[in-house]
């Protein structure tokens, strides 16, 4: 057994991929900063009852488990930042107004989420809490576009949904929590034939209702077509009232908007809207998100919540390969301050400089200029 | 059990010191690569085996572990990010030259190394390979120092060891593996009446040496010492004569400079020069490193070596409290094209501008200014 083979589905960032993650990672949080989003860092592992709850709950099997010696109890390294926000949000800042928090780490999964996916995902995310009208969505939907165009991400296509039409009809019709719970699974698996036996006792405006849910996908007409054919509960109009200013608000600043009124991702805690951003290249959502309202409520602080999430390291490997820049290097000398004051000078604005250490053979890696004495002066000069 | 507890020596980062050591972890970034120093992220978790190795080995006990559910293998977490990186330099990137690279990342360790540390230090560091010379060990000993400059550190001691000092003696001696042994371990215990005891068979001389190296702590006097009453080994001798031109060479750039030629820190792994930055008001070292020139041995590719590393979490615990930048609250309104164009200025400039929401009372969190509507203009203006 070779040492230096990692384990399936995880990988070292290398310089050029590193560099590239920094920047991106960099002007992400800067952005999300300027915007009021204050940034927290929560610790990589915690009492598994607190990374579970809300959102968490979907995690547990995708969360590796520790024993804390100090306290013999279950901890988990987190697989998901969400929770953890939410709990801070909850207990640590308990500030009665709308608090906006960001975020940018490591979460580990015990298995890829998918055959391309890393096991240790970069979550960078921003979340809104305590406000429950649509302009705080939209302002979590604008804000992951844009970090998305910050990263260099081009043409996007955004998905929307909202897990409100689906609950609307069970409401509607009184369906049970077990036939909610087989519906729900059917629906996520797309398996229509199951789909229609599940309806088959039901009346039949809930039936056809839902048996169309897995047909509205597409552009505006999805929700022009929901309209007409939906039944005309309360809920279900206000979710379609939603989808359609949040498409008239977008349209600007996205290449593509559709709809999804079958998506019912995160379904157990989202509460509302629901979105997905998609690049071409890439079959996963670059980044997704959606409302969630009673989040805090496991430390004892149910609020309104939106956010969205994004793996930098996904992100990364759509882009084009990223080379290293280029160093300049200058000749070991003791004592000499015009040198050193050259170096100094370039090194401030940026520029790398490697200084060759006594017995070394050649240059350095990645130098493509060079610092040598000419008329008395130290100039940089292509190799 | 409430939720909200977090497991002891486990903390959050909240937004005033997260932007803290955001801001810190940024300058000792691009400090070290202008220098030439290439960033990596080594994964989180990977095999054992490949964490343990080198200076890992010390590390088993500090180090959580979990089954790998794809391969059944044991995998660590890392507790250490130095055997990650050299297993990069002689694995992944393999140049026959000097590398350099740099880090900064999180590390678990089961239990906390002292009553103040956290058991989740952020590890920020550089490494310098493929150079044995006293060049290197300077290079890095002058880096660290500007890494803690830059993080606002004032008022630095750095203290300089050698274990050749050591290793000198025992091999001049001719000393067995299994004394050398417990006199490596009562020199770092201080134990002196211990090593009176293992001293009283060996010859006068070595004696005399070893019941020395305790008392070989202090100012430059330390090395006038130990060259006249230590053996004149050649070892002994070239080590104390680094340690003296490291002396000259850092003399004007650090506040102090001490000797402890009993520091024997890392012995297993450490060959040279070894060093630790302490600041008023911390009894730990705020930085340390050394020279360990086998180092990627075990990854088929032994290669001099040496490097620092430092916790930001600690560093930042040690500074003035900071508090959060204030934050201009602006108004919500729609399809004002002015309004928004003012907000993006004053973003694209850095300032925090937190669009208030319908709905919500009062002003967001931290705002000293708005913007408000005067003859006309958007105006920032003291709350």
């Amino acid at each position: 057994m070779r040492n230096w083979l990692l384990p399936e589905f995880v990988e070292d960032i290398l310089p050029a991929e590193a560099i590239h993650i920094e920047g991106m990672r960099r002007q992400i949080i800067d952005l999300l900063m300027v915007h009021g989003y204050q940034q927290v860092v929560p610790p990589l592992l915690e009492y598994v009852e607190s990374l579970l709850t809300g959102s968490g709950s979907d995690m547990d099997l995708h969360m590796f488990k520790v024993i804390d010696q100090l306290s013999g109890r279950m901890m988990g390294l987190r697989a998901d930042m969400t929770p953890q926000v939410a709990r801070i949000d909850a207990h640590l800042l308990n500030f009665e107004g709308i608090t906006r928090l960001c975020y940018a780490n490591s979460v580990l999964h015990t298995a890829p989420a998918g055959i391309t996916k890393t096991r240790e995902p970069l979550q960078v995310g921003a979340e809104l809490y305590g406000h429950s009208g649509l302009e705080s969505d939209l302002e979590i939907q604008r804000l992951m576009l844009q970090c998305l165009t910050v990263s260099g991400v081009s043409a996007i296509q955004l998905d929307l949904g909202h897990v409100a039409v689906f609950r609307g009809l069970i409401k509607g019709a009184g369906i049970s929590h077990e036939l909610e719970a087989e519906l729900y699974a059917v629906l996520q698996a797309k398996d229509v034939s199951t789909l229609q036996e599940l309806c088959v006792d039901l009346q039949k405006q809930t039936r056809e209702a839902l048996l169309l849910l897995p047909e509205l996908y597409g552009d505006h007409k999805v929700l022009a077509d929901a309209a007409s054919r939906l039944p005309d509960y309360r809920e279900i109009r206000a979710a379609l009232n939603e989808l359609s200013i949040a498409k008239e608000e977008l349209k600007p600043i996205v290449d593509e908007i559709a709809f999804d009124l079958a998506d019912l991702r995160g379904y157990h805690y989202h509460t509302g809207m629901v979105f997905a951003a998609y690049t071409s290249g890439c079959s996963n959502a670059i980044a997704l998100g959606g409302r969630y309202d009673e989040i805090g409520k496991a430390f004892g602080r149910a609020r309104p919540a939106t956010g969205f999430s994004m793996d930098l390291r996904e992100l990364s490997r759509l882009m084009k390969p990223q080379s290293y820049p280029k160093a300049i290097s200058a000749p070991y000398q003791k004592k000499n301050t015009e040198l050193e004051n050259k170096i100094e000078q370039l090194r401030k604005v940026g520029q790398i400089v490697v200084v060759e250490l006594p017995g070394q053979k050649g240059k350095s890696l990645d130098c493509d200029r060079e610092l040598i004495l000419h008329d008395g002066q130290w100039i940089v000069k292509k190799i």
